[in-house]
């Protein structure tokens, strides 16, 4: 048995910095690294990169809108063209990133209200899978289970790859519970390492009301710039490691371009 | 003989445009594409990759500095790695707009405030070439004849082609006359038409003061932006043709990737 | 009978300019000037403030979405309380270019995609007005006649200023005809002319339909960047003139601080 | 005898934080609050105008370049009209979040590069106090003593405001020794609020070359962002209090407009 562990990194933003992406590197097996337009300033990206290449970390581009001041977590009602070229466009800032650290650009992952819109938004779903199949139809995209673009990456041919939210609390049919009400996030992380070793498991995870849900999951993510983040993760590998389960990234690429 | 035609393009930002980009690639054969730092929204850039590699025009990089307000024309005072860095991310992110165009970056070259800082700024030049040839060391570098960013790209084994401005005035020792200075522009099209063929001829150019003065050159900017621009590169075009100079891109590449 | 014209100003932005403001504030009484959030940089938005004072034109602010990319004209949902604050921001702002040009922000009108959310999105429209309150609760707040906005703005006190758009369809519930559908553009100033003269007439327009729709409005906007927007103004005005109605500002202030 | 003591505040920018405005605001009696260009986002501005309000803080405009990505540190080489411009907009933005607070701008204290700049250049020294005069003439100008900035500001009329960085180390002329060089930075709590006490009794500090220098100031920086930067104030305030200094902003208005 195995599972990818994945996070958000390269963060950070010139004088302001988020998370602490050293330790998260060598915790997780693929990186969401930032593009430069929610967050992630060229040096960051860059620094991230290589130290992701050095620890065998596959990268992955974690595209948003283009909003600094809201971290793009404010959905905009953008023309679905102009989405997709702002995604190829922060592809390719990346994968130079990824160039010069001898890795390369391994999966894309939307960040925040992209990721939230792609669930339900088909039009910007299929923006985003456009962009990606574009530039390259051997780029996997990693989303929610059951996911517009999941399924939008599906019928372009791309591999569509579902991820549990580990320190997220789910709703009866499956959903994220919005952050604005109750168990929205989860905080002990004994908890959630019992959560994951059960997904994995059983396929399941037991939703807020107490019912249990299944959800198919071949990556986890951990969140990366939250209080207790990295605590999170370690007990999370703690608990697969004495499970033994193996951690490995649900695609190559991790050493080396 | 022969000569490459190189403007400035896709420098229009969202609802703004700038120049008559269309036209443009009708006449040049290197298209110097903005790169989001200083002018260039994604959607632009694209279309504008797009149609150079329909047209057979060469697509080069112009990187700038992060200042949309200033269209990349202050000096930005910026510590060297980070300026590498955010010429690498434009590097990239240009290059995806090629790939889906089917071409790719062929040659770089700064714009504005970055080009001019880049004639005696040693370590910013150094930091431009370090970028490329990070990158991509097949990339040349295109820049003023004599400047310490050909000089860098020279050390750093990568090709330096200078170029020759076709309507801007030059001082007797080979440098542009300011623009804040008389003289600076030529706004004559057959005035202008003539001193390229004389450049090509005799490789010199008559300065502002009458003096002659030797410049070497393997390609010509013609202006995008200002007016009169189309009728300008229209009149070169001209020009040449009648002398019986053939304009060709000084790096191969716009045929496709 | 009189009736107020306004424009959308200032939109220009460092390099790149939009629409001619010298022709425009020679013809309306009114200048919704931009703020710098999706046009206007601070030397344009102080050149069109002193020309508006200079010419006896009421100076307005026309606050937006910080979306330079977008031109302000994608929804982005945002945090109303976030809202109200970039909205306080562009309001001061602005005040500061009309003090020292001798005038005053005297009325607020949102732009683009804040403009029609306002219709609509009761917790943004509410922002907006709240934001005018904290700031000076003597502002007139112009917007679309039934729209969420002027019913906050009323709600709270504040002048609701109901404008009517001189060149853009109606359906026949008196909602604009969207941007995508025909008829959403009138070209014709003999047309736009002519509906003019009826709403001040009669209260009235003719939908897209040929319905009759009653349309109360203090303001007719007309725009200022769009092809042939100066021939449209100016055909507006010399029929208002022909029909003996008086072009005003709605507010006072025209004049200087 | 009595001193100010005056902090950066307001630093933040959306999802990033910096410093502990809240403690900060305990010990400081002048804020120099963010104006948006360099850092502080409408939010964190309005937040920190209304705690500095109720706290008895006055509220100082800190301007700055127009530089997310590199937190107005980098020199930017622009026309000092554009800058005086750039400035008038940073302190209307600023008025509108004091105003709202019940507060008001009370003062202006250029930024990192652009307060390093106002030092020798002259021009954008002046284009800073332009911008003051035209927008308020009774505002004091705090600044290095002896720069250009703070003789502009004298001879436009200004009040100028010399200042004192308790934290940074000084070379035998009264200048700051650069980041970059040994002795930049003081780290230890005691001997920083003994400078103080000094500076206050004697009018003199010591250099980095222990030679006596001295300095003349109305007021005393603390840092607000670096580690340590609360217990570094902590200290001086302790140290003053200890010696019988009394605190207080060096302009009246604190408590409220």
């Amino acid at each position: 048995m195995n599972v990818d562990l994945n996070s958000d990194l390269g963060e950070s933003f010139g004088r302001w910095t988020l998370g602490d992406d050293d330790a998260m590197l060598g915790l997780v097996t693929s990186a969401n690294v930032a593009c430069g337009f929610h967050a992630g300033d060229p040096s960051t990206l860059r620094r991230t990169c290589a130290r992701a290449a050095d620890g065998g970390v596959v990268v992955g581009a974690q595209v948003g809108y283009r909003d600094l001041a809201g971290f793009g977590r404010r959905f905009v009602d953008m023309d679905p063209g102009e989405l997709a070229d702002d995604v190829l466009y922060q592809l390719g800032a990346l994968e130079a990133m990824c160039r010069v650290a001898g890795t390369a650009v391994r999966y894309v992952k939307p960040h925040g209200a992209l990721y939230n819109a792609a669930v339900h938004h088909t039009a910007q779903a299929r923006a985003v899978v456009d962009a990606v199949r574009d530039y390259d139809p051997s780029l996997p995209v990693l989303g929610l289970p059951g996911s517009e673009l999941l399924a939008a990456a599906e019928a372009a041919g791309l591999r569509a790859v579902p991820e549990f939210f580990v320190d997220r609390g789910y709703t009866p049919d499956g959903a994220l519970v919005p952050r604005s009400e109750p168990g929205a996030l989860l905080h002990d992380p004994d908890e959630v390492a019992a959560r994951v070793l059960r997904l994995l498991a059983d396929g399941a995870v037991e939703a807020v009301d107490g019912t249990v849900v299944a959800v198919r999951a071949e990556s986890a993510c951990v969140h990366g710039d939250s209080p207790g983040a990295v605590e999170m993760a370690r007990a999370v590998r703690a608990a697969l490691a004495g499970a033994g389960v193996e951690v490995r990234a649900f695609v190559a690429g991790g050493g080396g371009a």
